[in-house]
C-alpha cells in the first residue's frame, strides 16, 4: 500500500479519541506501571506523544518544505516528555494531545500539499535522505507503534492474573520492540 | 498485580468505545487489509471479538458457577466469526459489539462475585484446571492482545510507505505472535 496523504490524516485524527476511550479514568494501576526498569506506562507513552506533535512530526516537515536536504533535522529527544508531563493528570495530558494533534492537522491540511511536494526531500540526522511523504507515513505507524505498546505495557499488568492462559495470548509473547 | 474484577471490568468497559474511535469511518484499505495469506484484518477481529462476547466468555463464566471443574467449557472457534460477519459493514460489527459487551457486563456486575466465587476452578478442554478469576483477566487481556494485533495489522499497510523509518518502528519487528 502506497503512501496516501489522506488515509494518513483520517489515521492521525482518530488516534485521540481512541486513547482517550482507552485510558481516561481507568483505575491508575492500568496507566501509572510500566514493563521493569527503564521502561514506559501507558502515562509516558502520551507524554511521548505530546512531545513529538510539538517537537518531531510538523517541525520536520517544513524544515524538508523551506530547507530540503540541506538542514538537518534535529534529533528527537525520546526522554523529553519526562519533564513536561510530570505532575500532571492523565486526562490533561489526553487533552492536551487531543488540542495539540488536532492544530497540527490544522496546518498540514492547510499546507494542501500536492504529489510533488510530497517526493520532497529532507535529511534525518542519522538516517540521510529522507523523503516528505515517509515523514508523514511515520508519523501514522508512529502512533500505532505506540497503541501497540500501551496494549503490551497493559497486558503485561495481568501476565500472573491470567494463569495458564498467558500461553494463547500473543500480546504477552511480544518481546517489547516498541520502546 | 494480582486479578482485580473491578479493573477487569473498567477495562472491558472500555474497550467498544476505543475501536469504535480508532475504526470507524476509517478508509476501508486501512480496515480490510490483512497480514497476508490465512491473516486477518481488523474487520476481523471486531468480528471475532463479537463472536467471543456470544460464545467464550460469560458462557464459560456461567458454567464454571453451575458445574466447576465436571464439565469442560465448550471449544472455542476461532473463525466462528467469518459467516457472522461476512457482508455486514464495519459500524454494525462495532455497534453489535458495544451491545454485547455491555449486556455481558450487567450480566456480571449482576452476580455481584465474591473472592470465593473468583477462586472456583473450572475445566479448559485443551489447558485443565482454570480458575473463574484466571477466566475474567483473560476477557481483559484478550481485548488487550486484539488492540495489539490491531496496531500491528494497520502498520504492516504502511510497511514500505515509512521508507527507512521501519527500523526505528518497533510494531514493524512484530513478528505476529497475536493471531
Amino acid at each position: 500500500m502506497e503512501h496516501n496523504l489522506d488515509h494518513t490524516i483520517s489515521l492521525l485524527a482518530r488516534t485521540p479519541a481512541a486513547l482517550n476511550a482507552l485510558l481516561r479514568d481507568l483505575p491508575d494501576t492500568w496507566t501509572t506501571k510500566n514493563e521493569g526498569e527503564n521502561t514506559w506506562s501507558a502515562f509516558d507513552v502520551v507524554g511521548h506523544l505530546i512531545h513529538g506533535e510539538r517537537t518531531d512530526w510538523m517541525p520536520r516537515a517544513k524544515i524538508v518544505l523551506q530547507f530540503g536536504e540541506t538542514r538537518a533535522f534535529e534529533p528527537f529527544d525520546r526522554w523529553g516528555h519526562v519533564r513536561e508531563s510530570q505532575g500532571k493528570p492523565l486526562g490533561q495530558l489526553l487533552d492536551e494531545f487531543a488540542r495539540l494533534r488536532s492544530e497540527n492537522l490544522d496546518e498540514l491540511r492547510a499546507l494542501n500539499l500536492q504529489q510533488e511536494d510530497l517526493a520532497r526531500r529532507g535529511r534525518h540526522p542519522a538516517l540521510g535522505v529522507v523523503t516528505l511523504s515517509e515523514l508523514l507515513a511515520t508519523w501514522a505507524a508512529h502512533d500505532l507503534t505506540h497503541l501497540h505498546q500501551i496494549s503490551r505495557i497493559m497486558a503485561h499488568q495481568y501476565r500472573e492474573a491470567v494463569g495458564p492462559w498467558s500461553k494463547y495470548l500473543g500480546v504477552l509473547q511480544c518481546a517489547g520492540h516498541s520502546s
